[in-house]
């Protein structure tokens, strides 16, 4: 079926190309939230096919030429969609699918087998899915990069397009060197904000329920989601309506579960924010992880490690916990959300360490894909990094290697991400509270509506109809740059005595 | 890709139709079991693309061609595979793809319809949507249909390859016939079982606890499945090693879970008893659903509703709820589950008025689908039905035309599998009890193994590579007849004083 205009067969071709993606995220959220054992070597078969049969639409000559003839469109969304359907087809174009569909396929075992060794707290049922999963992430970045390209960038570029190893290298040394004094000072600090109120025992059923409860508050709309359980937290885009979220709770640790649900529900206002019209087009996906990481980092960080959030929500929190925090005050409560502790687990990390973790992981999986590092020393150079960056030692592989499943499922390049979304988050955190007088005292109201609003405006309504740059810029006024967010962390540090 | 050998090629084009029938399956499962409302209509478009891209591979001449080779073979298997692909390409072949992702569109909304006109006790939510999926099925039976062939009869042949509607109506006839006079006897008895120990007030969680206990005694094994909640109880077969059930309880109501537990539990063992060698194969199917549903009804009656088996279970039961059943003895208990109470309801009937109930709905779908009965005429013709064969009349549509979601699935045709499936279970169990003379000592135990072991052998491991008259006749040494079930009746009414 063809029309005359080129823009509306891009749609079409799209939209099968969406159903088809959004069943595989079906199939993904299935794999992770419930699915037995038993089914992991057919999931990634069925995983495998679908990967297969989205590889052949976009890579067909002919959604090469409709996306094309989009780019002379004179309508920017038309552009857009072209720009953004067009990069994904070069990319395709360039990829066997063969190649597609094995990657698909090991990383339903990788990932299951990653289950499985933390489980049993051993490497060695990970350790040869990782090796096949490296293996053909070196064949696709080879495959994808130009000549003269170092490979971990053209994966890198899947996730955040146009981000170049010369930019975000410097970066991330730069912010490195920057963090070490804060660590230092606030680690030294003599008094420094005790965060062990967090470990006492909160039933994991009702650190649930508190959890469902800020994430209705913040504007997740459960009509068009649902919150479940899983082994490592994420969100994912089922469909149009149907935007959900999966995390984990411990009873002895109250910030992990926490900060979890308010990062993925930042994540899940981004997705459930994308406007009808762009929902399921070429724009209508992220126009960079970092991006959509700026939104989790934003709503986990700025808002809810922020003194205002908990003037609303610590008196719940002590309804929920009478007998457990009933003797906290709020300035205990958020110097505990706030301290600063060197660990080893990146996703717990306060928010002054936690970009030297993307160093170190940064560092590895260059390593693992470039070459110079391999899957057999690992756990050495792992705990190398540590000690250097951050002065410990995992006392396990859980507390280490196998710490998150993103090089399971085949996520090299994705770490960078993060550090990006930090930046980006305070970036317009800055402008929002400019834009937004009274936000402090509506947070402490429990009303988030103002922002929610501001960022549907400057950021979600936008989605990949321009790129994360420039959305960034025009909502700050500014390019990107470190100054806001090291400006916030000294800010953070001195509120709590710790600079 | 293509081999010498047509029955591999064919092997292989099936992999991918299974690959995607399982993830279609994949996305019904969720549906039904955590979908938020928001995505029902993005649901039924990736379903209809799948229906599309399943149809497209069914109907393509190569498959009809690869399965005409295999019809040829020299192996019975192979055979088999060949009848089964023909089959399918045939009544593929017939349909306009077009057809038939409408009707998955259709029936995502349909069902989401019936699930909140439930929850609403309001038909008029339900109504338009019935109706159109009516209009599609009648479309769908005409293109179907054989040129002097009744348009439902065409329906039936999916679920029950070559039922005729001369063997259907009659059978069901006879059986109303013969069933009237037993449910006057069994009703007006003066020393009927009391089945009221079944409505005091058992805690929901406790009766999921008694379900998930029952699976794994009955042989279920949860490595390869998972039970979760659902609107109306069923089994599927997500992929290789992934079988699941869904089920529902009611606090007031222990009979309703429990035995569509077992039900379901019954359709799962044999899903997960086809040898993995047909796993995704023509004949790794059933060769009907009839004979499908003889295996969840010989668990759930002929087991479940047994003496032996709650020797067994009772204890169990009596520990999980010690305040509510301490009092009740064995046969107060088993005269409880088998107390013949006319009812509104299908899925909670006794064994006795239970093929009534299939009566009623055989004659409404024919007429629903053949033309004769409008969906605005519907609940007119259900009340008038039901106060002809069971002396009663609902109390609202919950207990009438919206207590089960198949027609808004689109499932015309499969009522009669159920009357199929009593008669096939009775068949043999009778042939069971005569091979392992312990059976009863063996249950009364807690073991089902021995059963479990015959069915594996006598039924599951077949699959579909023999049709399922034959899987009876040579399980049973006799041709599909009524009179095993009906005996089985009159033991049972005797047994428990209602004879």
């Amino acid at each position: 079926m063809s029309t005359t205009d080129p823009s509306t067969d891009l749609l079409a071709a799209w939209r099968d190309i969406w159903l088809l993606s959004t069943t595989s995220a079906v199939l993904g959220w299935d794999e992770e939230t419930g699915m037995p054992a038993g089914g992991t070597a057919h999931r990634g078969d069925q995983a495998a096919l679908l990967a297969g049969l989205i590889h052949e639409r976009v890579a067909s000559p002919h959604l090469g030429e409709l996306a094309q003839a989009a780019l002379s469109s004179s309508d920017p969304i038309v552009q857009a969609h072209g720009r953004h359907a067009l990069r994904a087809h070069e990319r395709a174009r360039h990829l066997p699918r063969a190649l597609v569909e094995e990657v698909k396929r090991v990383a339903a075992s990788a990932q299951r087998a990653w289950v499985d060794a933390r489980t049993a707290r051993d490497w060695h049922i990970y350790e040869p899915w990782l090796a096949r999963i490296v293996a053909l992430k070196r064949d696709e970045a080879r495959a994808l990069a130009d000549s003269g390209q170092e490979p971990w960038e053209a994966l890198v570029d899947e996730f955040e397009p146009g981000a170049r190893v010369k930019d975000i290298v410097p970066m991330l040394d730069e912010l490195a060197a920057a963090l070490g004094p804060l660590v230092q000072a606030a680690t030294s600090a003599p008094k420094r904000p005790d965060p062990s109120v967090l470990r006492r025992a909160f039933p994991v059923e009702r650190q649930r329920l508190l959890g469902q409860m800020i994430a209705v508050g913040l504007g997740y709309d459960l009509e068009r989601g649902r919150i479940d359980l899983t082994t490592h937290p994420f969100c994912t885009t089922l469909g149009r309506g149907d935007v959900r979220i999966a995390v984990r709770f411990h009873e002895r640790d109250l910030g992990d579960g926490l900060f979890a649900t308010i990062h993925e529900v930042g994540h899940a206002l981004y997705e459930q924010g994308v406007p009808d019209a762009l929902l399921g087009t070429p724009s209508g996906e992220l126009s960079s992880l970092g991006l959509h990481e700026s939104q989790s980092r934003l709503w986990e960080n700025l808002v809810g490690r922020s003194a205002p959030f908990w003037r609303h929500w610590l008196p719940v929190l002590q309804r929920l916990f009478p007998d457990v925090v009933a003797d906290v005050d709020l300035d205990t409560f958020v110097g505990a959300v706030n301290a600063v502790v060197p660990g080893p687990i990146r996703v717990g990390a306060d928010e002054v360490t936690y970009n030297l973790h993307i160093v170190i992981r940064v560092a590895m999986e260059r390593g693992l894909i470039n070459g110079g590092l391999e899957v057999r020393d690992l756990r050495e150079a792992w705990r190398a990094s540590y000690r250097q960056h951050l002065g410990i030692t995992p006392k396990d592989d859980v507390e280490g290697v196998l710490q998150d499943g993103h090089w399971s499922v085949g996520f090299f390049g994705y770490f960078p991400t993060y550090t990006l979304g930090n930046l980006y988050a305070a970036q317009l955190w800055q402008a929002a509270r400019a834009a937004l007088p009274d936000l402090d005292d509506a947070l402490a109201a429990g009303r988030a509506d103002g922002l929610l609003g501001w960022l549907r405006t400057n950021v979600h309504a936008k989605a990949a109809t321009v790129p994360a740059a420039q959305v960034v810029a025009e909502a700050s006024g500014a390019p990107l740059s470190a100054a806001p967010f090291i400006a916030h962390l000294r800010e953070r540090l001195t509120q709590h005595g710790m600079l």
